[in-house]
C-alpha cells in the first residue's frame, strides 16, 4: 500500500477554502456523536463536515476485509480498534475516503440519500475524546524549553542536565485525566510552599500555566521485551494531535524532587479532537536540529524525522471579545524526534499498546515570542504578558480561555491539527 | 452491609491448614482460566481450590440484582467490572461466597455435580493478570527506604528531601508492563553511564534489582475535579496485592533527573494473582508511625490506617534447590498510609478509575535484614548478600528467581497475599 500523499491539486466536491484546516489532503480521524441520542462512531473531517465512517461501512463502500460491513471498527467510541489494525488498513481506509470525497467521484456526490446518512455538519455533532489512552508519556524534547527552564531555576551554565543531550528525557503522565478540547479546566488545589521559610500550605494553585505540545498516538504497539527500532518507529504511529499539558507550577515545584512531576500535571491534559494521520504530514518532513553529541546507534537513523508544523497559542481573558496570539512556534524545533522518542521508550523492552499517547513536551522556539508556556513567555513573572485589553498575565486567571492551533502549510492548502481549547474554572477547595 | 470480619472460628467444608494463605477468612479474588480452551472468569481462592464465581452466578446462587445470572460481572477477563460496582456489591458477593463455603452449609458441600462445576484445583488452572490497570502510580512512602536511598546518594544529613515529611511523594508508573506473577523478566537494555568521565553506553542493565511493595487497586473511582477525602478513601479501595517493582538501577540513575524514573522501571512490574479484599484485612489494622510534622488537614484523619502484614523476599540462584529468605519486613512500617496516598493523589482533582493500581514504594524496616531492595540489603554493593550455596549477590543475575510473600497472622489462621514470583531472563540486545 502506497504512502503517496494526496496531490495538492485534488479537491473535494465539498467546498473547502484554501486556508481551511481540513481539506481533502488531511482527512483526520475523530470520534463524534451525531446527536444526543446516537451512539458515538468514527468520523473523518472534511471542511466543515464530518464523514461518518460507520455509515460508509454499512453502505458497503470499504473494499477491505478488515473494514467491510460485518467487520468494521468504526462503530466504536474510540479509535483504538481501528488503530490496532495497522498501517495497511489505515491506508486502505484513507484511500477509500479520499476517493469518495473527490470532486470527480459520483458515488457520494450524486446520491443525496447516501450523503444525508454519511455527512454531518461539524456544528451539529459533539466531538468526544478520540482515543482511550492506555498510557500517557510526556517527553521534554525541546532544547529551547529545557534550556529556558534550567536557566530560570539553575542558571545558564547548568541549564541542561548531563543526560539531556544523550537521550530524550521523559516521564509517565496520567492517562485518566486526558480530556478532549472544550472540557473546562478546574483550577487545582494542592500543597504548595510559597514561602521558603514557612511550612507548606493547602490551597488553589496560584501559578496555573499551559504547555503547548504535540502528541502522537501509537497505532500498533510492541510486545513486552521486543523494542521498536528507530527505523521502524514511524510505521507504529497512527497520527498526531495538539496537546495542552496544563501545569500548576507551584504544586509542581514543591513536589517534583526526586520522582518528577505528579499532581502539578495530573489534573488535566487537553487533546484536540482530530488525529491527523502520519500520511497527511508526509510532505512536511524536515531535518531537525543537528544533534551533537551524536546519539547512540539505537536512536538512529534520524534523517528527515521532524515535521514543519506551525503552532500558535492564543489567550482570551474574560474581559476580551476575541483571543489574542501570545506565542508562535514550530514543531520542527524539537531536538528529539518522535522516531527517537518511541525507540528510546521501548529500548528497555517496555511494551506499547494502541492508543498510547506520547507528547513532545513544551515546544519553545529560539525567540521570546515563540515560547510554549507562560512560565517562559512571562519569564517567571518578571515580564508579564501585555494583553490588548490593558491587563497583564504572568499565569492564568479564572475565566481565561487558552486556544492552541497547529497547521502544516502546503501549496494552496493547509493540514490543520485542529484546536485545543479550555477555559479555567475557579478552584473548589475542600472544607478545612 | 456490614464490615464484620468473618469469625476466626469459621471453617470451610474444604480442608484448609491453619498456615494456609487462603482460609475462609480471606477469600481473595483473581482471574483464572480453568483450562486452555476455556474463557477466563472471576475466581475466589479457598485453600488449594478456586471457586468459579461465574458458575455460582449461573447456578443462581447470588442473591443480589447486580450479581444475578443475567447480569453478573464474573464472566470477565478482568476484575474491573466487579470492582466498578462498589463496596455494597463487593460485600454481598463476599457474604454469599463465605456462606456457601462454610462447613455447615450444604448447598455446595453436598452437591457433587455443582461442586464439580464450581470448584477447581489451583494446580489445574492458569492465573491471569487480575486487573486491567488504567493508571499505575508508585509512591515512595517508607521512611526507612527513602532514608537509606538518600543516605547512599546524598549522605545522612540530606537523606530526606524537604517535601518528604509533608506529602506522600509519588510518581506515575507504566501500566502496560504490569504483569502477573510467574511472568519471566527479561533483563532490560538501555542507556547507562557507568563511568562518570566517559559518555553513556547502550547495553544490558548491570544493576538489576527488585523492590518489595504492596499495592492497592481502586474499586470505585472519582470524577475529574472531585477529590476523594481521607475519611472516605478506604471505601474506594477494592483490595491489595503484592508488587515487585523491578528496577534497573544503572538506567534509573542516568535518566531520572529531573523528571523521575522512567525506563529503569517500565520494563516490568509484577503483581500477585490474588487481590485480597479490604474486609479480610480489617482485623489487622494498626496505627502507623507517628507523623511529625502533623500532616495538613486534607491528609487526616489517619488513625488505624496501617495494616500489620508480614512480608518476606526470597531469592533462589540457578545453583540452589530451594529459595532463601533475604528480607523480612512489615507493611505497618509505611509512614504514609493508603488512605493518605489516595487523598493526596486526588486532592488536585485527578480522577481515578476502577482498576487503578497504587503501590507503596519499597517497604524497608529499621534493621538491615528488613530492607526491601537489593540496593539496600547489599548497601550499594558494599555488603554483598551471602547465599547458602556460597555465592554472593549485590544485584540480580540471569536465572535468579525472586519470590515475595505476605500474610497477616490471625488467631489460628492467616490472610495470605499470595506470592509474586519472577525469574530473570538474559537480555536481548539490539544489533549494533
Amino acid at each position: 500500500m502506497s504512502s503517496t500523499p494526496i496531490p495538492a491539486s485534488d479537491a473535494s466536491f465539498l467546498d473547502v477554502p484554501s486556508d481551511h484546516p481540513f481539506p481533502i489532503q488531511n482527512l483526520p480521524y475523530g470520534i463524534f456523536r451525531p446527536d444526543a441520542q446516537a451512539e458515538p462512531c468514527v468520523g473523518v473531517a472534511i471542511g466543515d463536515h464530518v464523514v461518518d465512517l460507520a455509515a460508509l461501512a454499512e453502505a458497503g463502500l470499504f473494499d477491505h476485509d478488515a473494514l467491510d460491513a460485518d467487520n468494521h471498527p468504526f462503530h466504536a467510541d474510540t479509535l483504538n480498534p481501528f488503530m490496532a489494525l495497522g498501517r495497511p488498513v489505515w491506508r486502505a481506509a484513507r484511500s477509500t475516503v479520499h476517493h469518495l470525497l473527490k470532486s470527480d467521484t459520483a458515488t457520494l456526490r450524486d446520491d443525496e440519500s447516501l450523503r444525508s446518512r454519511v455527512l454531518h455538519a461539524q456544528d451539529d455533532v459533539t466531538m468526544l475524546l478520540p482515543v482511550e489512552v492506555g498510557d500517557y508519556t510526556d517527553f521534554y524534547s525541546s532544547r529551547e524549553h529545557a534550556t529556558n527552564i534550567g536557566t530560570m531555576f539553575r542558571g545558564p551554565e547548568n541549564a541542561l542536565k548531563p543526560n539531556w543531550l544523550h537521550l530524550p528525557v521523559g516521564y509517565h503522565g496520567r492517562a485518566s485525566s486526558v480530556v478532549v478540547s472544550g472540557t473546562p479546566i478546574q483550577r487545582p488545589c494542592g500543597q504548595r510552599k510559597p514561602d521558603d521559610d514557612a511550612p507548606p500550605t493547602y490551597g488553589p494553585s496560584q501559578l496555573l500555566d499551559f504547555e503547548l505540545e504535540m502528541g502522537f498516538f501509537v497505532g500498533t504497539g510492541n510486545a513486552l521485551g521486543t523494542p521498536i527500532q528507530a527505523k521502524d518507529a514511524e510505521s507504529h504511529i497512527f497520527g498526531l494531535s495538539l496537546v495542552n499539558d496544563w501545569s500548576a507550577r507551584d504544586i509542581q515545584k514543591w513536589e517534583y524532587v526526586p520522582l518528577g512531576p505528579f499532581l502539578g500535571k495530573s489534573f488535566a491534559t487537553t487533546v484536540s479532537p482530530w488525529v491527523v494521520p502520519m500520511d497527511a504530514l508526509e510532505p512536511f518532513r524536515t531535518d531537525g536540529p543537528e544533534q551533537d553529541p551524536e546519539p547512540l546507534p539505537y536512536l538512529q537513523p534520524n534523517d528527515r524525522a521532524n515535521f514543519d508544523i506551525e503552532l500558535e497559542v492564543q489567550l482570551q481573558t474574560p474581559e476580551m471579545d476575541a483571543p489574542h496570539t501570545i506565542s508562535q512556534t514550530n514543531f520542527n524545533y524539537m531536538y528529539w524526534s518522535m522516531r527517537q522518542q518511541l525507540a528510546h521508550h521501548t529500548v528497555n523492552g517496555c511494551n506499547t499498546r494502541p492508543g498510547d499517547l506520547m507528547a513532545s513536551g513544551t515546544i519553545s522556539g529560539p525567540t521570546e515570542d515563540s515560547y510554549g508556556s507562560m512560565l517562559e513567555l512571562a519569564w517567571r513573572g518578571t515580564k508579564p504578558i501585555q494583553m490588548p485589553d490593558g491587563s497583564e498575565r504572568s499565569f492564568l486567571q479564572d475565566g481565561d480561555r487558552v486556544i492552541m492551533r497547529g497547521w502544516a502549510q502546503g501549496n494552496g492548502f493547509r493540514i490543520g491539527l485542529g484546536t485545543t481549547e479550555g477555559v479555567v474554572q475557579p478552584a473548589q477547595p475542600l472544607d478545612a
